[in-house]
């Protein structure tokens, strides 16, 4: 039986949270979540975070429609970062964009 | 020619880097970087970061070897988040797994 994760929160209450697609493995957002985001994402299957800006919850897609269907949530060795492998219903970037890294940084950015 | 990028560090002058595998596209670890950790991650092609518990600047492998070949670094949307494409030399976490992500976090874990 595996041993209980204690999630290692950050002075603001918070975690970060990679998001990855599980069939293409594209890295495609990073946002927060706080103990009631991480919650809401096992209830219902689908990523909540805290916006950081709004200070507030919020479900990804909610708005857009393109929600993030988690398939799997991953811890790191020292618990204090998540994976979540999701399905995405549409375009995870704001922008439009599959993913949100989508600009490569030059050396001459640095 | 693309725009300037401007990284967004945080109050502590940090930025998150999350770190991928290049060929199998597992996501390997995430750590944190200062403009310095950025500098020569991006002239050594090797990754550094920044260590918020020894605050000190890391060559990642320095001790162990496993050092990470950066191959290429993204940035998202709102500039407050890296993505390093890199090729491992050995396994990228300290306990010896290939990631650090080795845990699935079961529902009632939260």
């Amino acid at each position: 039986m595996q041993k209980e994760i204690k999630i290692m929160y950050n002075a603001q209450g918070l975690v970060p949270a990679i998001v990855q697609d599980r069939e293409t493995q594209q890295v495609l957002m990073m946002a927060w979540m706080n103990e009631e985001a991480l919650r809401l994402t096992h209830e219902t299957q689908l990523a909540h975070f805290w916006s950081r800006s709004r200070q507030t919850l919020w479900k990804k897609g909610e708005t857009s429609g393109n929600l993030l269907k988690v398939q799997e949530i991953r811890v790191d060795c020292d618990a204090d970062t998540l994976l979540l492998s999701v399905d995405p219903v549409g375009p995870a970037c704001h922008t439009g964009h599959v993913s949100c890294f989508y600009r490569q940084m030059e050396r001459s950015h640095v």
